[in-house]
């Protein structure tokens, strides 16, 4: 069994270890609609807060990957525009994908955080050093992470798990620092 | 007149006979909201998790159905990738649609579950033997239904419905334990 | 000034003369998005029970328009779908489209109802013989309404517009019962 | 220090001289869905009454901008709509499309509001003579504003501050009345 769900100084201390965060797409970079037009998927509605959390991450030098079990170019163009370049899709096995992530960053699970929302993420959860999930996931996946966002998936959780991580790194001032540094300007 | 709707042995007991689930799209699978473009309806919003529901009951063994008065591409998109072959469109009588659906499966009414949310659906609930309905659905759907979601339609409500008739037939806790045998890896 | 917009006799008799129902779409017949892409409107977001209510209405023999000041023909697709003939678009004095639908319905002021939700449309308000409005309407327009819906615009205001109307005509009771006959099959 | 971001006499005065508002528009005029499709953003949802409340401003005599970060044809399309010229995207450095603008309109930066949701808008939030933010900002820049909407991005926001500076330049009622001129028809 997992610990408390509630912010724990177990999260603390795994956020603290985090040098990839991986990212589930349904239901945590979306609020888990899907936009299905004629031919298939149209359209993903991302949110524009949960992509700077995410470039905040990788400016405090933490490397970001996908890893989702739909295939689609939208996840691809979105994820150009976050500058993330590991992305993994199609992955109906998550925990195979997972495994490759590792392998191809040399980094070890217990430096690997991920956050996903259903039943898919499950086995990763169990194997990630630091698990997240988002306000809205499924009881079994609550039970299943040390740290649940306060908002759902697609409308703030992302941007909370970026500050949260960079909180624990102790990161967090310095790069709002730098990023009002306009104020001297005045 | 029906029960009271709140969840009530004769509603699990319904759930526990159902070997052919149908469900209605717009307000079910949707939160009801129409999608228009300058040429008609240009995509629909379904919702992930409520996909997944499905597919367990699938792989319960439980067939499942689509049955709607409206006609789109869109439906048939969905349906595939959710593995529904059974589609009726276009069923402005809905319950001339659902005794096809009857005949089709050989499955008797007493064990189909029929999920709707406005008048349309009326008739067919009053048929089924398993009459389920959403949170948000109009009051004279609500009265006729055995069971009603607390989640609104085309956010959970499928997934909801999903998990009850699992629960009643005693099959989740066995698909459950499937999905997270990931954790063995570990 | 107005009388009180709670639910109200004087409501009641002026809903109890509506010939001519007139729907303003911003905000009313949607939540007021406007989804636009790189050539301009790409679609909007309408309700299917919105729609459910504005066929109940017809049924029942009310004329309903369409008034709006912005012009799309997205507007016309989903008037198709409703069979709403009377659709007046590009109307940027809205009093002026209001007097043309009387005049072509040669139905009188005092039996037209209209509903809408922002300050163009409060000169048709104050003309109208039943003006009514949505639960988000800003407060001027608020003030100047007969009526107002408890649910928002694109989610259900002008359902429950329709069964008001349809209530206080006395027609309510007899159109459930035409759309639950299907219960006698059973 | 910012002095407390309620509704403050200090906001009241700053609004009372803004002669150019400067909005952005992801998590402003948008509720910061970002919705993606295969080629790249293929819409985004703006507010009818938010519009509504634009054309309020340019109709009072205040000068209307745009400023963000991103790039797209959709904001051009939709700055047409609302008769704004001067829009500039693709702004990086937000401090310095800022300080363009004010070269461009020869207004002083005491005179000129912006409203922004997010870290990039920190530094014109300092130099702003007006600085606003909409009700789901984060913490820092509400701690950053001289003036907070109760509504969020995209939902009203835009319309609560355009009402605001009419109120605080003693414009609102004289509009109020101009809109309302077709009740004298009756």
């Amino acid at each position: 069994m997992r610990p408390d769900p509630a912010v724990t100084d177990d999260a603390v201390q795994r956020a603290r270890r985090v040098a990839l965060m991986v990212f589930d797409v349904d239901g945590v970079l979306t609020d888990g609609s899907l936009y299905i037009g004629a031919q298939g998927e149209l359209m993903k509605a991302f949110d524009v807060r949960d992509g700077h959390g995410i470039k905040l991450l990788r400016e405090a030098g933490i490397e970001v990957a996908i890893l989702t079990a739909r295939r689609s170019e939208i996840v691809t163009a979105r994820a150009k525009e976050l500058g993330i370049a590991r992305v993994l899709q199609g992955q109906a096995d998550k925990l195979a994908g997972f495994d490759q992530l590792l392998t191809d960053t040399g980094i070890a699970a217990d430096a690997c955080g991920y956050i996903g929302d259903d039943w898919p993420d499950l086995p990763v959860l169990a194997r990630a050093g630091f698990a997240a999930t988002v306000a809205d996931a499924c009881a079994e996946v609550k039970a299943a992470a040390h740290w649940i966002a306060t908002a759902p998936g697609g409308r703030g959780a992302a941007r909370e798990l970026a500050e949260f991580i960079l909180r624990a790194q102790g990161r967090f001032d310095d790069l709002l620092r730098k990023h009002t540094v306009g104020v001297s300007h005045a």
